[in-house]
């Protein structure tokens, strides 16, 4: 941090702030910091993946969860369950709106097939594994040998290890971008059950007006079960399996935590971007997040649309709106935080100082200098046919044409060895693409892929010729036949969706374990254009992987340079694996004018009350405006707390991350960061950057005075008060 | 307050916060309240209209400005000055834009016609020769009779009291609801110069994102000046003209008023509507509202597209459309203050309380129960008709109708002596008239009057029937002919645009003393129309008499039994006449979560930098990110201030009032209230409403390092430091 303290001096933590997602291996060194930040305990224990609080974090699709019971109960986000709730719910019910509570085991409802946990056993590291004798420097190998080389050992380590350990799985992360790789091992739960989650109105209060923002009123949070067959393995959802047994579990205190107070979250940080070259910031931010901005708003006015014309289309879009919505609030409090924070500038005056250090150095110069200036010319490769693939990735987003793209390749990879085929569609993928390709029905509507489509193959049959795809225009030609654009687009856009092979579960299961030499006999619209854009994918694949390659040759020393010059760049990038950060419960004063105070009150959820997204339940505002209280009430603040700020480091992925206090118990549930911290997945900006919990006693309270929720809350060590 | 704070304790005021739009003559009965406050002057003496400060603050049209030189230099509001800008800037000009400022006299340019500065120069209590025997009691008078004696009244005072003072205005405002007739006597001057106003991007910094909000940044301030003849005596714009010299004037204090100091604001309220009935806030928070919401999200649509497809209407609409969006932010935070505030509920259990106040006596119930009860049907006349009327009312805002009403009437008063024209259509008001009928072409952009009409024509002439007016049917009748009602509009429509009668100066100058009949005579479509509506504005004009007689009947009473249960309803509502509010800079806890600090900085302008409305000049920050701070810094803040909050009460009208410190000088500008106090008009929340100044140490710092204005600087009493 020394040279960024010296590039931004506003950007300087305050007293206990502590940037960092660290690996928990790292947590022993950090026991001065964690004192600091008030955590009285033995860092090294802490760090043990064997022992509560972290044997209690798991990962769920997309989120964290934690155990908070002895019989498998999971407590994450209701934004985290949204999905499962959409696959729990039968014909009529709209469980996401109302809410959902199992008051009996035999209440639960299966997350669909789907639904996984997975909790990490073991990480090693198997770097040389990895790279053999490469090793980090420059290869003897081609980028694609290279890259085929780590794909190779990559599948071989995993197979390896999941053939080991049954009902594991297994992946190899990198960290530092390459300079190290760890083999993580992982129980895999596959029967996971809805046990309770509040209505959206009140898990989601004040959707896309509040998101991102400070003061908030969430109630994010869900309950979910993870089951196992009756012989305590895992299995697939079946009646008669049981209560998975967690080893380690989170105890809640009820008494929640105070401003000021230690708070540390675990959970699996999803993706940072903050070891890239200034260079492909300044591009992210110019390019990259516009050109996404512009196609987010283009695609929410096409959802608005279609549920304006046909509000069954509601249910269905619902999650695909929720996602773009959010990606477009996210990109946009990028651009703008990139520009406030300076962050392009801040990276590019870091890699000016990099090449001077580099350069000051004949031995650095040596080992550095070449791969740096290489990698600077591999990150704008794609440059030339930028706005071909652009158009064609987005083409290809079409849930019917990638359902099509995936029997396809299934079909093709399946020619091979097991062990031969790319990763992600080995055996041990299969059943995974399986839930997929059956789920896809709960978000599918007919007439938004058929609009969204229409417009997409326009936009790509009116690109400059050298930015053409001749593999899109040859099926284009076939199926439209000549004519205007448009009318070509039309003529195939009847050709996809007159009948299309793929639009049903049973079609699809049907075609599941079809060889592709099926696939390309198809005449159907969708089959024959994946057929069509094999050639186009594969190149681009090729492309890819020696990308992919020269980047895995590059990064690393890019990565190591700078933490040579910076030893203070001492935690890798988010990358999906389980990380800790820690600090404390603090507001921030964001703006010029404004303080923003670190907790908000349930009085304020009746303060903000009115239409949509405001739209709390009568229920919840009545205990309210009751005086309802219980003893869930911060004393100091006069009041049940509904959220919480706090100076933690988190990103995607850490949404439903356990909040851990002093002690290990859980206090709260990290669901999202501030809109002044978006850009700290590039920078982090210590001064800024929060992140939002929602406060355990509030949870209490909901499941007490609101949802009647006994049963859980005796689950949880809680004994009602109403 | 007793009975409000009985009902809605939440409102309670702290400290310091003293609710009430004072007239200068209630200052002396509120020497205590001022001490309070901290005000340590002679309460008498702050009374006086004919020394500073009182003597010093004078109305502009729709707003409030005060003398800051001997020669006649007036500092307001940026956005009070934007028509003053249209009306002086020249072929090719934006002076809105780019700001303007006149380094010598010479360079000051003329606001145009419809200029004014009025200073207030007397106020004698003339209720009984307004009402005269009639009283406020039940009058032998029929209503309709009623309200002309009051209006002869009105007339005969006014051309009295103008013939006695040449050069002066005079009006008879009602207060306490026409407990209480007021003669006010004004010196009307009538060539006033824009001095300098600083570019849009730093008057309106933020605009409708900002507007209503805290924190602000805003340097909402303009400086004008007010020129007389060689004489010394009122007079039309003439290059001869020379400065006014005002017998009093404000000292500006550029150090400013710390957070806790005392502030007092003093200008010309315009309207609130505290004495209403809560029938009458029930049906403006139900019909009047969300209605005028509707028609206000239609109008700035409709602006909107006008402007995509023609980029040169925007000069033309730009006032139009922050005034419509303006209209519709106050409505909308109305709405939400109404709900938030419970205020329906408020009045309501007033109303409740104040029927039993008067039931509980019979000397009471004999004099007000009656008068209570008829109240009531008065205010829900109009709702057989409400449809039809708000639509007419709605076509009758196009300009070139409007005009042709006017000229309209014009002919039809000029047929009647003087004293017998209806108020507002007399020999004084004709310079007036002309000048908006000259004025209005900067606005006119007749691809959306055409637009505009088309629709609301198209409107009315699908209301129900029971709700048509038979004279624009038959109208649309004979320009339209049968058909479709789109057909017949579309029919209408061309008659009127085609080539009409006053949509040039010259035109509507010509006409501007033509006789009824030349109009009756035209056959030009927006004539003809005036002359088709005629009968019905006159049916309208006549029932508005009545129901203003019933009311200036019943309203007295309703106020008097109020005050009397209620003694501490001891100031009337705003009525455009000079007022004084005073109380602190202060801060807010206008939201949970959340503390709004009372001052801003000018580091918070570079903060929100970026794409319009935040597109502060680059001069401006500049200065900011050189570091230049001067004398104008706060040394508590560490920077200089640019915007501050108090607990005052203000309200439309009160823009550009000064704000004054203890010690009687210049300190801010009044020029905004927050969005928590929008719902103020009606009832004010000494806890959560506040009004929004600009910082006097602002205005000096632009002036001095971002627009070098030494010449202004040193008339207003300050060396630049730059």
């Amino acid at each position: 941090m020394l040279l960024l303290a010296l590039v931004v001096p506003a950007l300087l933590a305050p007293a206990h702030a502590v940037e960092g997602m660290w690996e928990p291996a790292q947590l022993p060194s950090l026991a001065g910091p964690l004192q600091t930040a008030g955590f009285p305990g033995d860092a090294a224990a802490l760090a043990r993946l064997d022992a509560a609080p972290l044997g209690a974090v798991v990962s769920i699709s997309g989120c964290t969860a934690s155990f908070v019971s002895t019989d498998g109960l999971l407590v994450t986000n209701h934004h985290c369950v949204v999905d499962d709730l959409q696959q729990a719910q039968k014909e009529g019910e709209n469980l996401v709106a109302t809410g959902f509570y199992a008051p009996t085991r035999a209440d639960e409802r299966s997350a669909g097939p789907g639904g996984r946990v997975y909790i990490t056993e073991a990480t090693v590291d198997v770097t040389d594994k990895v790279l053999g004798k490469v090793g980090g420097g420059k290869g003897r190998l081609s980028d694609l040998d290279l890259k085929a080389r780590i794909d190779d050992a990559t599948k071989k380590l995993v197979s390896g290890c999941e053939k080991a350990s049954p009902g594991r799985r297994c992946r190899v992360a990198s960290f530092y971008e390459g300079l190290r790789y760890s083999l993580i091992t992982q129980v895999e739960l596959r029967d996971v059950r809805v046990v309770m989650a509040p209505a959206d109105s009140v898990g989601n209060y004040g959707d896309q007006i509040d998101n991102w923002h400070w003061p908030r009123h969430a109630g994010d949070f869900g309950f979910l079960r993870a089951y196992v067959g009756p012989d305590g393995k895992p299995a697939d959802y079946a009646v008669d399996n049981v209560p998975y047994h967690p080893a380690h579990t989170l105890a809640v205190n009820a008494a929640g935590v105070d401003p000021g107070g230690f708070v540390m979250v675990a959970g699996y940080a999803g993706r940072t971007e903050r070891w890239q070259t200034g260079l492909e910031l300044e591009r992210d931010a110019t390019i990259g997040m516009p050109r996404r901005i512009a196609r987010s708003e283009w695609l929410l006015d096409l959802y608005a649309q279609m549920v304006k014309e046909d509000p069954t289309a509601e249910p269905l879009l619902n999650v695909s709106r929720s996602y773009v919505s959010n990606r477009l609030f996210n990109d946009k409090g990028a651009v703008e935080g990139f520009r406030r924070a300076g962050v392009v500038d801040t990276a590019t005056a870091r890699d000016v100082a990099l090449d001077a250090w580099v350069a000051a150095d004949p031995a650095r110069s040596a080992k550095y200098a070449a791969a740096i200036a290489e990698l600077r010319t591999v990150v704008t490769r794609g440059d030339a046919t930028r706005d071909r693939d652009e158009v064609l990735g987005w083409i290809g987003r079409a849930d019917l044409l990638q359902a099509s793209r995936t029997l396809l390749r299934l079909g093709k990879e399946r020619e091979k060895p097991d062990a031969k085929r790319e990763i992600g569609f080995q055996a041990r993928d299969l059943p995974r693409i399986k839930a997929s390709l059956v789920g896809m029905q709960k978000s599918l509507h007919i007439e938004t892929e058929r609009r969204f489509l229409r417009a997409l193959l326009l936009e790509a049959a009116q690109l400059p010729p050298e930015q053409q795809s001749p593999e899109l225009m040859a099926w284009l030609g076939a199926s439209g036949g000549l004519g205007t654009p448009e009318a070509r687009v039309d003529k195939a856009i009847a050709r996809l969706f007159t009948d299309p092979a793929v639009d049903t579960v049973a079609e699809r299961e049907a075609l599941f374990g079809a060889k592709a030499s099926t696939i390309t006999a198809s005449t159907d619209g969708f089959l024959s254009l994946a057929v069509a854009l094999w050639p186009y994918d594969e190149a681009r694949r090729q492309e890819s992987k020696s990308d992919a390659g020269a980047l895995a040759r590059l990064r690393p020393l890019y990565a190591d340079a700078l933490r040579q010059m910076d030893p203070a760049r001492s935690y890798p990038d988010a990358n999906g694996t389980l990380r800790v950060t820690f600090g404390t419960v603090q507001g921030y004063d964001g703006r010029d004018g404004v303080r923003y105070l670190p907790q908000t009150r349930i009085e304020g959820i009746v303060e903000k009350a009115g239409p949509p997204p405001f739209d709390a339940p009568p229920a919840l505002l009545a205990a309210i405006r009751d005086g309802k209280r219980g003893p869930y009430a911060d004393a100091k603040l006069g009041s049940v707390p509904v959220d919480f700020l706090s100076d933690l480091d988190i990103t995607g992925g850490n949404s439903g991350s356990p909040t851990i206090d002093a002690k290990g118990a859980l206090v709260g549930l990290a669901f999202d960061g501030n809109y002044e911290g978006i850009a700290s997945d590039w920078l982090f900006d210590a001064k800024n950057a929060r992140t939002i919990h929602v406060d355990v006693r509030y949870v209490l309270y909901y499941l007490d005075a609101v949802a009647n929720a006994d049963a859980l809350l005796k689950e949880l060590g809680v004994s009602p008060t109403w």
